[in-house]
């Protein structure tokens, strides 16, 4: 695994072949293969392991706090580490989603993550509507709103680490969101 | 233009090499770097052309409603046409930003459109604080945090546009938003 992050950073996911991670990590194409379907799944075992730190990360900020509202609010504290983390990553990531999207398996993958978010902020925003300190309203959509505006801040900060406070920009969009989630003018 | 646009769909934006693109235009190779510089330029041409159609709605939903939290309600109407505009484009965009991170120049380039929304809407929620309709705030991060949620809508309904009903989302978490973006909580 460790080979494999070398490589893909120096040379990109494109590039890397898994002649290449076996050479760098000292192990036969045999003992690859018997681990690893292909490279993408190396390159998705990655991503799991990176991305584990966060679900552990949201679960434990969850869990350390009764009301959802304030616990999406705490969950704005963590965008820098986030933009940080990505930081020199982002053409391996977009290389391994051109081929993601040119692949149908390799994109139901590719999105597995993204549809256990949904399903954590769903469960979230559910609790926060049968606990009365969110809103009376489609509970998907809720998740999809406070999700829409995580990816969207994310996505300018990595785009745009210099481009603003990005950790009080998150802070500010968070806490205005979370206030028209649970107050609603009429 | 259409012979470069055609052959990035079919053949993607690494592949399509200067040539082919003379070739299905029916120029020679001259009269291609008279007028672009490079691969790169085309394609930020055709960028460019598609993003035209979306500056000149916003402005036009912008100019037609004096209100700015009713003109921001108005533009979340638009999600679904954008999703719709970049069906099937995803692979293209991705290779492109992936030439596009690997190289300063060409990074520079790429983010400009993004850079002139960000102008777009910094002076449209500096109007509606001026005005009284927005909440007293910095102006760059009330427009962040509506482009925030814009991005990441618009990326989601891109990535999985089956995965929800996204013009409904769209709707009611720029809504949601909005109404922090008005009110506040004391």
């Amino acid at each position: 695994m460790g080979a494999a992050q070398d490589l893909f950073s120096r040379s990109g996911f494109e590039s890397a072949s898994v002649s290449e991670i076996c050479k760098l990590a000292g192990i036969s194409k045999g003992a690859f293969y018997h681990h690893f379907p292909s490279k993408q799944s190396v390159f998705m075992e990655l991503l799991t392991e990176w991305l584990g730190g966060l679900d552990k990360t949201l679960e434990g900020l969850r869990n350390n706090q009764p009301e959802v509202p304030q616990s999406i609010i705490q969950m704005s504290e963590i965008f820098p580490s986030i933009i940080k983390a990505a930081e020199g990553r982002l053409p391996i990531f977009l290389e391994f989603w051109v081929h993601a999207s040119r692949d149908p398996e390799v994109w139901k993958t590719a999105i597995a993550p993204y549809q256990k978010y949904k399903e954590f902020f769903i469960q979230m925003m559910g609790e926060g509507i049968a606990a009365g300190s969110i809103v009376e309203m489609d509970k998907e959509t809720a998740a999809l709103a406070v999700m829409s505006m995580a990816i969207g801040l994310l996505l300018q900060g990595i785009i745009d680490p210099a481009g603003s406070d990005w950790a009080g920009v998150g802070r500010e969009s968070i806490r205005m969101l979370t206030d028209g989630l649970t107050r609603r003018s009429t």
